[in-house]
């Protein structure tokens, strides 16, 4: 089994490192991710200038830094390979869950991956004042990986780590309320600016994945790519077309 | 009604100006667009910088540019104005069909104005050789608009104009190929690079967003921002937690 590994953290994450090092338990690994940190980058993509490889030591593993958001590293090294069997993205330095993974580079690199018909996962762990311990989270990937790679492809999975793990659960994305906000603040000139500030407020519902990992279990969430909202659709009339 | 009008192509665009100039016949209307063009930028937010607003002169309206992304001035100008009643978006130089929307900055700015329960609409109009008519496209986007006020609120709907319309269709979004590919190529240095292309290349099915504009007519698609794929999810089972 081919599988590329990739993230939005930049190449040179402990994280990235920590998922490749379990994926070479299950197949042959070549890691192509960005060459800086692409966070909150969501599903963009390079399209305005060319993009590039460049091979880089990480650990005895094949890889390559790009010049290009995680959505890009999942096209170019897709095509670079001539057969990808599985993308991994992650492990993130921070969660995913809920409306955040509107803007993870993390989830939109397994999306890119989905898009392109290749089953994909994303790995996300929470950072609790200091980063997530790899080592420790490593069996998990192990486990989850064996786990998922038993489900019917293709499939997108969206995987999100509490920081000590006590089992694996199920769950659905949390939608019900939205955590992004704009604060206010003040330069050291004096002038007025603004942070976009994703910081969640809110109780998590049962069965959602931030409810999972409130409870230390692993959520894992199956993701859709047809945006159609077809209860919508279903209501909707034909206008009546009117020549111009 | 309070509209805040926003883009990707940033806030100098003519498609822009044209749909706030149709705004202005349905309630008060103010502009918060990028500072520069941000196509492809999907759903990114700006998390490691602060935002700032600059007033900017744009045909008699009240107008803002922002050093953003779309996402970032739908949550800026929806903090900064105590309460918008609808967010548009566009007109974007160019469609967003299909999968697009994954990438698309324009759609973006809708989601995220769904995301903050705000109805919202996504205009975009084809590049067939040359900019989009928006003079010609400026009654029709008043019809779309007369119709969607109509529909149970919040709503999120993504429009994409054809270049010539003769009326409007609800379609579904086309997701049975994805478009985008790699190019590679080679620089006048002569060293190799790659290109991320996302062109359509298969025939559309008959009900999607691709189908109804090929045939000329506005093709309406309402979006939904909950990923769960529910069918997987049924599917799925509890795996055993398992004591750390």
């Amino acid at each position: 089994m081919r599988i590329l590994v990739t993230n939005d953290d930049g190449i040179y994450s402990p994280g990235l490192l920590a998922l490749a090092e379990v994926a070479t338990a299950f197949g042959e690994v070549r890691v192509v991710a960005p060459d800086v940190e692409q966070s909150a980058m969501g599903h963009a993509i390079t399209i305005s200038r060319p993009l590039h490889y460049r091979a880089t030591p990480l650990g005895g593993l094949e890889a390559y830094r790009v010049n290009g958001t995680p959505a890009d590293c999942v096209a170019l090294g897709t095509h670079h390979w001539d057969r990808v069997d599985l993308v991994l993205s992650g492990i993130n330095l921070g969660s995913n869950l809920g409306n955040e993974i509107w803007h993870s580079g993390t989830v939109a690199a397994a999306k890119q991956a989905a898009l392109l018909g290749i089953p994909a996962i994303a790995f996300s762990a929470p950072i609790n004042g200091r980063e997530p311990d790899f080592e420790a989270l490593k069996p998990w990937v192990g486990r989850v990986l064996e786990a998922l790679l038993r489900e019917p492809k293709p499939f997108l999975i969206n995987v999100n780590f509490p920081a000590k793990p006590k089992g694996i659960l199920w769950a659905r994305q949390s939608v019900r309320l939205y955590e992004g906000r704009i604060v206010p603040g003040t330069d050291p000139m004096g002038r007025e600016h603004f942070w976009f500030a994703a910081t969640p407020d809110h109780e998590p519902e049962e069965g959602t994945d931030r409810w999972a990992v409130g409870h230390n279990f692993i959520a894992l969430t199956p993701l859709r790519l047809d945006l159609t909202d077809e209860a919508r659709l279903s209501q909707a009339f034909q206008l009546a077309a009117s020549a111009d």
